[in-house]
């Protein structure tokens, strides 16, 4: 057999998998505490589902995963958590409005691979459908505020509005059916540079006059306030820019910043667009990403009005960013027995939420001292007749070396500090 | 669109999903108590690791999900979580042994569909390798009770040991190739009762007496250690009762029961078998089961010694059993705002652990109050501008009817009791 998992697909060992999953359960403990629900659902799709004409687009199509049932249904692997949303949507028109829910899952897209490019990731999404108020973008933005915090990351929020960058488009005379690449273009600006987007936008037929008057129009100078202020000028009537300011005005405390040069590559967004990146990390790529679609759902459907917001961390680049070193288990205590059946003192240390793991093997204390460290638990407990009898225990702290003697209810207090 | 889930395969609404999360945590923080670390692996796994001889077998592979990739390599979703353990261990020979892993997650199997048989399902595997005592096999039946007592349920373990199986066929000199079958059989006592075994029994070729002997040999009366004593008798020799004594002396204060016709289906197990039912539960079929596997990955791997023993807990079963009813969402506090920007208190709320919602549409007071209902919220706040300046807020038990008037601070005590 030839030991390999798939190309582009990768397992998650211990010390790797402890970190994903602690993120995992911050997330969820916040997005619960901003009221979102949990919701599942199956990983593979009907092909019909996916490839519904305002899903993911073809792009995404030639990247999905296709398979079949023994009843030859068509089927697919989702490549992404916002179709399976507005087919749930769809499924259950009689649901309650506004309808939170948050779902954590991973999504398959056969592509090329490099840098932090899987062929299977997770995403990491929380969405609100049935609500028009820019309540919910704010409400988002400050739950995604908490996790970083929590997490002892600093973000740095960016938003803009589709309908701003529309209304550019339109006061600039841009031709209707280019609109769609030069914002692509104009989204690169913060990566790529003035000098390349100059050089696409040549390369798509765009004067070089109305290039120089696009960046500097999106490059507004100042703060928030006066970024709007600028732009209202030239386009007075925007209901981006209302829209931008009601967003702002609820945000009051957290620092978010209006970029009128984000534009997100996804064509559904259709207001609020959100992108946030880490200030001081090696992690250059956002780390979060979302923003307004109130069409998508209903056209998928084809028909209602569904208006919908929503974000997608990526668990990815925020391990990157806040991975520890060393951990290769859980466990807080190791417990080495000398000649004695440990049982009854390790269900006793976990009864006390000690994570407890005790040598079985039998193998000597030389040994089982280098498996310890070996795994970075930090404690590490030897247990012969003496303790036994005497219900206490001598514990050893592997990273100082210093040698405690305890009784079994104080470990929890000398371990865990609780 | 059509809009369905695939036959076979369902959504999990918040309702459902919250149950399953929680049970989902509940395992988690005791398979990790015990000093079991996570481990991930993809969902899609080479064909060739899946078809390996000595993983699940022909009859599972028909039932196994199969596609590819754009290189045209050949794939298939995994209906297991021990065939990618398997691979794991492969790849990762220099890993310290014991290992000790827990993997939740999601399973595929393109079968017939039936009562809580689905073809997307969860899994949720505790497995050691690397080990051959039965201080394992101990240690998994102390986690498997904790978990269903701190669930509220009432578990009833069931043990085996495979070598008793084959020791007790060749007392009775029972032909070698109809062993595997004649095991099967017998594991259908339980349910099926005397009379249909039999029968299956007769069809199969095995004499009217050797079918009396072998029932009356496999149920043996009276405790363990007096059933122990009669098998004794019959097979002085058998490992197998070695071992499962071993495994009783080891479980002291637990409640297992040694069942000499238990055998599971799986034809790798090569000691110990579990099975757990639960008590006074309509959930008659078993909702945990495992046991130990000494020859299955070092087979698989083409050579090597690598013993393991293991559990599977069967999410949906368990759901079934400990379904609560009525809540639809997580929060616990719905804010209704009369005319006034709610986002501080609601923020402040939450810096104290209140998971809460907020009304954001603006619709009225009883149109709100029917929401909260309909979602089985259990605590509504009115919160208008004297609320604002008193900072005291009117909170409604939406069982009770009964309203307090409480300062925020006061809050997590009222709803949470903390």
């Amino acid at each position: 057999m030839n030991l390999e998992t798939p190309k582009g697909m990768k397992d998650s060992l211990p010390e790797e998998e402890i970190v994903k999953q602690n993120i995992i359960r911050r997330l969820t403990s916040i997005f619960e505490l901003y009221g979102f629900s949990p919701m599942d659902t199956p990983a593979v799709e009907k092909w019909d589902v996916l490839s519904s004409k305002y899903a993911g687009g073809e792009e995404i199509l030639k990247e999905t995963f296709k398979l079949s049932d023994q009843g030859k249904r068509s089927l697919g692997l989702r490549y992404d958590l916002t179709v399976p949303f507005a087919r749930v949507v769809g499924m259950n028109q009689k649901m309650k409005m506004p309808f939170k829910r948050y779902q954590i899952g991973k999504v398959w897209r056969d592509g090329p691979i490099g840098m932090a490019r899987y062929r299977e990731f997770w995403q990491c999404d929380v969405d609100v459908v049935g609500a028009k108020t820019m309540g919910y973008e704010s409400e988002i933005l400050f739950l995604a505020a908490r996790f970083f915090k929590e997490s002892g990351l600093k973000p740095l929020i960016r938003i803009n509005n589709r309908k701003i960058l529309n209304d550019i488009m339109e006061y600039l005379k841009i031709e209707k059916k280019l609109r769609d690449t030069v914002i692509l273009s104009v989204d690169k600006l913060a990566k790529a540079g003035k000098e390349e987007v100059t050089k696409e936008l040549t390369g798509k037929g765009i004067d070089k006059d109305k290039i120089i008057e696009l960046l500097k129009i999106i490059t507004p100078s100042g703060t928030n306030k006066e970024a709007i202020k600028q732009l209202k000028n030239l386009i007075p009537d925007s209901i981006g820019l209302t829209e931008i300011s009601d967003v702002l005005d609820r945000c009051n405390g957290l620092d978010v910043v209006f970029d009128a040069s984000l534009a997100r590559g996804l064509s559904y967004y259709t207001g609020t667009i959100i992108e946030i990146f880490l200030k001081g990390s090696k992690v250059t790529s956002s780390v979060c990403a979302g923003g307004r679609y109130d069409d998508l759902i209903g056209k998928t459907l084809g028909g209602g009005e569904f208006p919908a917001v929503g974000i997608s961390f990526g668990l990815s680049r925020i391990y990157d960013a806040i991975k520890e070193t060393g951990r290769k288990t859980v466990s807080d205590l190791y417990v080495i027995p000398i000649g004695t059946d440990c049982t009854k003192i390790v269900e006793k240390l976990r009864d006390l939420g000690v994570k407890t793991e005790m040598d079985l093997s039998g193998r000597g204390p030389s040994k089982n001292m280098k498996y310890a460290n070996s795994q970075g638990i930090p404690f590490v407990a030897f247990v012969g007749e003496e303790e036994q009898k005497s219900g206490k225990l001598k514990i050893k702290d592997m990273e100082s070396g210093k040698e405690s003697v305890v009784g079994i209810d104080e470990v929890p207090r000398l371990i865990l500090g609780t």
